[in-house]
């Protein structure tokens, strides 16, 4: 397989985490990038329409009408949702891999997908065989997948959270898990919408979603199949001026075990061998930039005097929480090094 | 007189000129909003739309169909480019004096106006009457008129900067004029836009207009009208990751006359009497957020060693650059304080 | 006493709760800005060093030791902790009121004082004879009450957030109450440090106070006194990129008395007559923009499924928080409007 | 020389142009990060500091008496002005080659560096054979070089903006040169201080400069040696609330011959196999983030109407203006490929 390298399709490459997938893969050893589709588009070179790739990208974007995604070994939907399900079937039929960065695969209880997407799934034996990628969590069985549910971002954060203590049971769940999440402006996408204008979105800060959230009930599915318990969970997410970060304070009353044992190094050790899960030293916090524009999550614990632990999460949005993550199930699907193609050093200040 | 108060309406109430129109209204003592027109919101209350205005603006959007705008005293239109010339003529009919913040009465070349804004104008008649809205430089014109061009962001900087220097004729024309202009993200208006999404425009800057700008006529006719001569003009806007804010870098080619005068004090006795231009002391440089929420325009003039001046002028792109240059207009146009309703500190922090 | 304006002393005026003082009452009609001190800004005129009050203010900063502030009729301390208590009895001696802007009087139990400031308490008299300053909690003894502790900003959020549940015993204080407080940067006020630079504290959000953060114990306290109950109280202040703005997000375990009543209006009512507090309607979500630059505090209500009740207020910092919050206190102190000088509409956008 | 990789000291790791040298020479494979000095932060784990640098620099900053630096190949200043001076003669001695990102070697004229760093220059035997480092200006000297002075942020926009019309002579000296320059905050460093606080520089934009900018001088000279004639320079920068990124607005008046030619081909041929300068298709004009964090510079040409050309230039100041530029530097000098660790893909959003 040697100088043979992955082509890649990236179907709706015009958005943020189409663009996030561009500046990673463009340096990613392992890649050719096939084909970026964009209906809108279509003819433009992907470089004339962000900059930020001129020299780095050199294809244009093509109608998805004329792509031969089929020719590709995976192809990414940096799409809206119910994109990817549709075309799902006919891309496996032709050894074709998919890395889903929208929700069609994210819910496996199909009527839970299509009360909060009104829209029913149109591939429900697709979505059965689809594995969430979170490698921390799912390493096997995205190594063996062929259609991957690249989690939502405010899901990573929660998750990665709280692993540890839903594998030991030390959370009590007679008390709701508590998230409230803080996210960068770009997690709404780059589509002409007042309300994340400049002028509107700088300087403030708000909390939104009174109505929900469609990563509640993803957060929910995926903390009860760990707890393999009944929980209750309370999910405020938050929008602050920022273009990329995401933080997520994490509240939870813990059983009597967890307050027996050094949560620390609970922490510490099951994420001693994950190169992009960081279990910051005792008595710091993190900071969103700490992680710009890498693919690393952090994480720290601020254990309370109450039996409550705070656990704080920052990652990248478009990365860890996107585009990065995709890459990485990407990297492990193949059989690539984990690593591979994300190896940026985060950028700061 | 007393206890009556003008009645205002003002078109297009959704935009950013109309909301800021709103925050200096609402506290106006000789005012009362009568109407607030919006074809889209109509029904809706305004401080719905606008939360910030809740216990201060009671009415709700109207539908321009069924305002009756004729029983206002004054019509601010918050417009895009070509309403308020359509609804001019019948305004005036009715004894309704108009304020226009948009585009319509600014070129009194109407060829001008034609190429510039892609319409014929529909009432050159109305524009021959109209006055540039300048206090500082239309005071008189400004008492007897009935309709108001309320002139543009830019404009303002560049005219009230260079006032002194044009009125003595101390410019060697044989140089171009330059300015250098800095605007934030509000001058774009509140409309859905990719290009002025929190995530496109923050933590960046740029230079755009390169077909030109719209602002440039306008300064070169006011240029050359206070100039009586002939002369060149270059015109750079620029794109800041400021909300509000309005900074402009004048380079002017200074006459002998000029050189051989004290320019500081020039300044200071051309504004002595004006409530809202400050000339600020020798060896200083104003910044954007000393008049943040204000109808201040403040000048700093930095001599060069070779014969140029550089003049810094700053502002508030949406008060002195528009809905308080109108408030103010309104205010000579109808015998009141001038600085009725504009005595808000500016906001620093 | 028509006429006769309050004089009023400044001790501190360089910092952002000073000059956010002088920007609120370089327009109070009622008000004299009698002396402005700073040790380090001595001589300086206070519109030189803060541009913005240029024609507003004319003061000039004057030497703490040469300013005769026993002739003033209040004094507002915008200083560090431990500089108003070393005053306040001196000037009490003399007639004069005190409004602290500082932490000095806001524990009653001196011993808490000392273990968060690090400072033996120098006057327990005048501490226990202080008055809280939430007005809409204890207006009536700030009425007569000659020393006031202005409350810290977190606080303020969360006692006026859970005012109505607390009167009503409609917490169940089995599980912590939550706050997850989330602050503009200006909070952190106007002195040099690292952390607090624009290229460290721009496009980036964190968690602090590792160690615990000194608003804690001020809201434990004031929480106890108001359940009459022992409670634990969780509390994670953030950092947030914006100048002025804080929002934080109340976690509340709703007793059974609660679930069967409609919170909505249990707050609706409770806050009817405060012009400063301002309970949204059923289904929307406060942001920070909505009152920036202006003493209103506004609450939303979020139930949750689970008997949980998430409570979001946001409110400027710099207004509610500290400086307009001190005026008003001032404006009750002394019998006047409640409202006068803070009537500013908030700057959106 | 395989496998042998270079021994790199960095002087002054705690400012922004020293961690962005780790952020750039941690993944730089031919680069061993030796020693990294701090007398403030000595003993520290350099990613405890700035826990970016988790997993990327396993090294603690050490006291500037204890490292040996005379043992690196290569050692950077990233200190304040008149560090490097001192330290170079000694360096030289041991063959440790010397780029310094301060000043030191900046102006070939003593007598002009010390009228503006207030410092006699301690060694002008080695400011004499130090180059100047701008490799697309002079990069057969900086292969030969053992001192470089690593050019200001400005002057590199300057420079490069006009280079290829000062090689041609294409400039008419007789109007002057006008660069109106605007700069990210970092530009101003990490040191704390009052006016580079989030809630001065945020939302927010000044001039500044008013008794003159040291790179003036840089530039003038420069530009003076390049032109082989005496010429005028006007120079206005300005800070913008923008983390990181330069954008130079560039006036010069054209002279009779450059009117007849095709500017855009001559920057086009001129900067053909310049890998990191970038001159724009026609009719585009650039924007900071299509540079944020990488070591390109773009050129826009904009034609104006009246035998004026306008550029416009920008870079990221902290790597093309500063860090990015000395390790081109430093692979000059070391036979190293040019791009070597300098790949990192533009961050956009």
């Amino acid at each position: 397989m040697e100088n043979q390298k992955l082509k890649v399709g990236i179907v709706g490459g015009t958005g943020y985490t189409g663009v996030e997938l561009l500046r990673l893969l463009a340096t990613h050893p392992d890649v050719e990038i096939a084909a970026v589709t964009s209906r809108g588009e279509a003819g433009l070179a992907v470089a004339e329409l962000f900059p930020s790739l001129r020299g780095y990208v050199d294809v244009s974007f093509s109608n998805p009408e004329n792509a031969d995604l089929s020719a590709c070994d995976v192809v990414f939907f940096a799409t809206p949702h119910g994109v990817a399900m549709r075309q799902a079937p006919a891309l496996l039929a032709s050894n074709t891999k998919v890395i889903d960065l929208a929700a069609d695969f994210r819910l496996q209880d199909s009527a839970v997908f299509e009360q909060w997407y009104n829209m029913p799934h149109s591939c429900p034996d697709v979505l059965q065989a689809s594995v969430y990628g979170i490698a921390e969590l799912n390493r096997e069985q995205i190594k063996k997948a062929n259609v991957i549910a690249n989690p939502g971002c405010y899901p990573t954060t929660v998750l990665l959270g709280l692993l540890p203590l839903l594998e030991h049971a030390y959370i009590d769940y007679t008390a709701p898990i508590i998230a409230d999440a803080k996210s960068g402006v770009s997690g709404a996408g780059r589509k002409a919408a007042v309300p994340t204008l400049f002028s509107e979105a700088s300087d403030n800060m708000k909390a939104y979603g009174v109505s929900g959230h469609r990563h509640h009930p993803e957060i929910e599915a995926q903390l009860k199949q760990l707890a393999s318990a009944d929980l209750q969970f309370i999910f405020t997410p938050h929008l602050v001026p920022m273009i990329r970060g995401m933080l997520t304070t994490l509240y939870v009353k813990l059983t009597d075990d967890a307050k027996a044992v050094d949560l620390q190094s609970v922490y510490a050790q099951r994420y001693e061998h994950e190169g992009f899960v960081d279990v910051l030293p005792k008595g710091s916090l993190p900071e969103t930039r700490s992680v710009r524009g890498s693919n690393h999550l952090r994480i720290a614990l601020q254990p309370q005097a109450n039996g409550y632990l705070t656990v704080v999460v920052v990652q990248d949005n478009l990365v860890k929480g996107a585009a990065g993550q995709a890459v990485q199930n990407m990297n492990i699907m193949f059989g690539l090094e984990e690593q591979q193609g994300l190896g940026v050093v985060p950028l700061m200040p």
